[in-house]
């Protein structure tokens, strides 16, 4: 029998390891890619983009760690940044599409205008594509057995409108428009919109403009990539040991507990970033540089917008600024525009999809969207699990759960999300990286059995419950096992001290328990307990002072 | 009588508070500025600066904060940021200038050729001063009864040779002649040197540049703008109780202490940063945004270098870099090339004077070096402070001690500084803020007197103990004694919050004593803890295993 042919859309992050994941489950992958390169977003282009089309800052660097984003059956090599630059993480593309041999499964320039069920759809799954081959300028029918949506969710920008919008004499842009801070010099510039490319923009001008202003309507909590003692921040925080932590308790101490631990380095109240919500209830800011940027005042925080003027700004607390530009970093909305009605449907960002992957209700699995989740963690390794097992689901190797069941499971995440996060098309599409990995992984058996680990290889299963829940640890057992996870596991930090130990470093920091033990005293409680006795003395020597005052006047 | 005429060489930071000193102690202050403009090194020009000229970035920001750094009776206003931009300093001098008048006194485009003793100098103490008018392009020589060196130690470009710099077919040039990142886009640069200079610019074009390398020979502790829960750092750790626990506890365990918390942001192991000295034996880096350069490698850190080739440089550790710029951020060396040989002898930057200030062995002292220091905090204050002696030492209200007193304390300087720092040209006139301040204000009777104040003004005293030791603490007692000097001391922490608090937050975090301990035991220590076990337990199961594979080879 010839194998399935399956349609993928997108050579970015997601569909790179979605023709890898088709070759490995037997089946023939033709993907179709509108530009010229491979790697989506992360393919940086000087030349305005077009709406519709992902692209990255010129400065962009990842937010998440080499060895977290990496996909799982490749390690990133231990020379690379922990934290890389766009054109870094383009090398990684091509290394991974070169050893793979992918590229040749691409058809670049390739529009897609259409997918539609075809005419035997209810009989065998298959689908009508209509392709546009750019350079050639011709147009094509196909039919595929199944396809791969690998379009990412960063379809289309989306902007507020404000009042007076109209009247202002500078420039207004999307922050899908802006590329570099050329041309911003000694300009007033404010942002709206506190999301990654907001805060991105903002550090990157606050070096150069005159004045950048950061406005938010809600604040925001900001994450590090530095984490303690520079571990990269999520190789610190995304270990198992902590998810099941984070499972059984209450879900208010673990907000404390995290909101603690980064007020450490940002107040977020002293610096007017502190939300309503709570640390696990928003997809938080990740920006080592914010607080630098606030405390040297480049960048000043502020409230809503209440009107825009001819050469300025009004914000909700009656603070009037002048502006010479507006960025709205208020991100976007996704959808799959050349997708029949009817099959998948987007409403403010709102998608009924079973394990954000296959849409419940056909009667073939035939048609999956991949890497539309937004984690706290990486969308890659993601994006990579889901396509291993739509490629499974194909083939016919592994079965999805019954209509009643799919829905089911999508009811119950929206209801957990609407209890948990405040309600915003931001967050329709959130999961927790390492407990939404497992969930899919156990679609098609490869979700790392423990017990079997901690009696076969004890070790391995210390690192896996208490290291980093690297994507290495989705290769160990079941289908598509790799043989070198094992040891990408046990050499994962290796890699991430390379990378920065670039220099030899005679002496060593003196580590007894005993200093620690002085240190957690001295450190975070000296000052604060210093301060707190006098804010508390304070309050109450003005107190007696106003009363000592008021006292003498009346007599 | 008439009053004393005191020529100030430079209108910067310290010929400013020299001008304003000199009115109060009834002395007639004439000041020299070469360009056209108060502000010294903090007056930003576009043009190219000649050597001599100190100079800040485009984008400079100071490294101590207001509420530290401002002069001790004009508190900046609350609306500053905490850390200012060269421009909003600037304006901050401005202020302080218009408000005590001091402007009138300055004699802008006027530059010493030379100061010299009179013919009666062994009588009267006076100079002859020979100034170019460089406006008129015409000369004149004129008599001061005193003179006052507010030239700062930025004077002369320091730049080691490298074997193979001839070769060299990019460009080469000093820190000082870098002012802005334009142009870098893309090239490969080398920096030279890991003072806050060469920080400053490895993170600046870390950026924009295709990739930064920052050499260092020894390595370097870097410190933090942005302090624990977002306190600036020098708030947080400019305290008498501080400086009293430091004065007793051994210095291994100070050093342990401070170097632990450092490492908290940032792993200088790791990192490839530490160097064989301790932290309080050198001048430290003040740089927030290094750490997460390095993690991004936008920034490598490099050893020494070995030699320059002509598209590269080679390092000590054998590797071999492409460039297109080196930067050589390798300091200055001081002095006073306009000054009669003899008077103040400067020789690899080592000078001998009383507290920076009095060259011991004249007959008269009626010249003073002001702002000459580097201290572990703010110059200005100090300037400040010295001035003010020197201004009473001018019109004979303080007298300085005997000759040999003098040469006494600056030679168990020397010895300490000798002990305590690593031998190199940086730390020649290295200072600790609190100490320096207290044996200054001491000279003239203005060091506050803690006892008397905790018997009349306990609140006072205990802001003035516990919490940040501001410059207002100078203007408590003795000559220039400042009314507003208490309620500035007890609204400091007001102005340092009003900075940041830009937007109004509507939820307080969470600040339970229990929260605190169990944040003390998870944060820090969990990571390490799960860290270190996970690394005992590696390398000895590779023992095992390396046993096993061994012995299994011996059957």
């Amino acid at each position: 029998m010839p194998s399935k042919r399956v349609c993928i859309i997108g050579a970015g992050a997601a569909g790179l390891t979605g023709i890898k994941a088709c070759l490995e489950e037997d089946l023939e992958p033709v993907c179709f890619e509108r530009t010229n390169s491979i790697g989506g977003l992360w393919n940086y282009s000087e030349k305005e983009v077009e709406d519709g089309q992902g692209c990255v800052m010129k400065s962009t660097v990842i937010n998440t760690s080499k060895e977290m984003m990496c996909y799982s059956d490749y390690p990133i090599p231990g020379d690379f940044p922990n934290y890389m630059h766009n054109t870094k993480l383009m090398e990684y593309f091509h290394m991974y599409a070169n050893h793979f041999d992918l590229k040749k499964h691409i058809k670049f320039h390739h529009e897609i205008l259409s997918v539609k069920k075809s005419k035997s759809f209810e009989k065998d799954g298959k689908w009508n594509v209509k392709v546009k081959n750019l350079q050639a300028d011709s147009e094509t029918e196909l039919i595929f057995d199944a396809v791969l949506l690998c379009t990412g969710h960063h379809a289309k920008r989306f902007s507020p409108k404000f009042k007076g919008q109209e009247k202002f004499k500078g420039k207004i842009l999307h922050s899908h428009q802006y590329k570099h801070p050329r041309g911003y010099e000694d300009s007033k510039v404010v942002i709206v919109g506190i999301g990654n490319s907001g805060g991105d923009i903002a550090v990157e001008l606050g070096r150069i403009s005159k004045q950048v202003y950061l406005s938010t309507r809600r604040g925001t909590w900001v994450l590090n990539r530095v984490g303690t003692n520079g571990i990269p921040g999520d190789i610190e925080v995304t270990r198992r040991v902590f998810a099941q932590i984070q499972k059984y308790a209450p879900a208010s101490m673990m907000n404390n507990i995290a909101e603690n631990i980064v007020e450490k380095r940002l107040n977020h109240e002293a610096y007017g970033l502190r939300p309503k919500h709570r640390l696990f209830q928003q997809h938080p800011m990740v920006n080592d540089d914010l607080a630098n940027r606030l405390i040297c005042g480049s960048v000043i925080i502020k409230p809503d917008i209440e009107e825009i003027q001819e050469n300025g700004l009004k914000f909700e607390d009656g603070t009037v600024v002048e502006a010479d530009v507006i960025i709205m970093a208020t991100g976007y909305t996704f959808g799959f525009p050349f997708l029949e009605n009817g099959v998948i449907n987007v409403e403010n960002n709102k998608v009924n999809l079973f394990k954000y992957a296959f849409p419940p209700d056909l009667s073939h699995p035939t048609i999956a969207v991949i890497g539309c989740i937004q984690p706290l963690g990486a969308i890659n390794p993601i994006a990579e699990l889901q396509t291993r097992w739509a490629a499974r689901v194909f083939n016919g190797s592994t079965k999805l759960p019954s209509k009643a069941a799919m829905w089911e499971n999508i009811r119950e995440k929206q209801a957990a999300m609407a209890k948990r996060y405040f309600n915003s098309q931001r967050h329709t599409i959130q999961v927790d990286w390492i407990p939404f990995m497992d969930e899919v992984a156990e679609q098609f058996g490869c979700k790392p059995n423990l017990k079997s680990l901690f009696l076969t290889d004890p070790y391995l299963a210390m690192n896996v419950f208490f290291g980093p829940c690297s994507p290495y640890q989705f290769r160990l057992f079941g289908p598509g096992k790799w043989k070198g996870a094992r040891n990408a596991i046990l050499t994962q930090m290796d890699r991430v001290k390379q990378a920065t130990k670039t220099r030899k470093c005679h002496t060593e920091s003196s580590n007894s328990l005993f200093l620690k033990l002085i240190i957690l005293v001295v450190d975070m409680p000296c000052g604060i307990i210093v301060q707190k006795v006098l804010s508390h003395l304070k309050r109450d020597v003005v107190t007696q002072q106003v009363n000592f005052y008021i006292g003498s006047q009346n007599k």
